[in-house]
């Protein structure tokens, strides 16, 4: 059966500014600006964002917390009729964590030529040799969400460069 | 570069062992008896068994937890030159857990045709497009693996038969 998308443009900008909220965060503690939400009946049941360096653990992404706090919200590993709103394209984990905990829909911002799996390298969501599959959107304030992303490339970089130079100097 | 396995077969069988105790941890507690290890120059740095049903969480299966310890042990969410061992072969979001995690080796015992995606349905850990890649070994006590699988269900069918059976009866 074709997933078909339930939520309105108005209601998947605001979701998805909630998730810009949620990698603001992640940018804040010096982590990659990613963030999620995990929304039920019009209602975040679940937040979070990208800690990997902070808690120097390779499952600590955002829609990995999201997903979690969802499931300790509704007391069940199922999350049937929920959409999952993240910054940037999932990666393999996270779109298996989605499949996993039955979400309908996924909306994602950027793009990730690199290492995305619903829809770059893989469509993991849209497999239906899996026994759980969703409805995928990409592009949602997707400019925002890259932007986001590049600037704080950019910034690291600027940052590598200068002190590079300061050790130049010594 | 082409992975090899840096192990003899005499210790793929005792840390398969290893797992297949963590998996009995799992059907200690009534649910589908999967364990993992992570395993570091020849030591255990982590341990897991699913835990899906007790905790309620889409994401609690055996290799996250086995991972998530040896982040915590090593202090890093690189786990360069592991191996991990599973009695089952690893999802799709473990699959990515451990291209994330960055672990050398994988070794599981019974295949999962349904939703294996270490060589059933997906092969996560040899496709090349992705900045990690694993060795991946699969039948390690695959007969002892695919037994305690098999028997839980087997359980499982029998004990629902007999509740059918006394409600029947009422």
């Amino acid at each position: 059966m074709e997933k078909t998308s339930q939520l309105t443009q108005a209601e998947k900008n605001f979701f998805m500014r909630e998730a810009l909220q949620e990698a603001l965060l992640a940018r804040e503690k010096a982590e990659v600006p990613i963030g999620a939400v995990v929304v039920l009946d019009g209602q975040i049941i679940g937040r979070g964002h990208n800690l990997r360096e902070t808690l120097q653990q390779a499952t600590a992404h955002a829609e990995i917390f999201a997903i979690q706090e969802a499931c300790e919200k509704v007391g069940s590993w199922r999350l049937e009729r929920s959409q999952l709103f993240v910054t940037l394209e999932p990666c393999v984990m996270c779109s298996g964590a989605i499949q996993l905990a039955r979400v309908d829909e996924i909306y994602y911002g950027a793009t990730d030529p690199k290492g995305g799996a619903a829809g770059s390298l893989l469509n993991i969501a849209t497999d239906t040799r899996f026994n759980h599959w969703s409805y995928v959107e990409s592009g949602i304030l997707a400019d925002e969400c890259s932007q986001l992303l590049s600037s704080f490339f950019k910034e690291l970089r600027n940052k590598k460069k200068k002190q590079k130079n300061a050790s130049n100097l010594i």
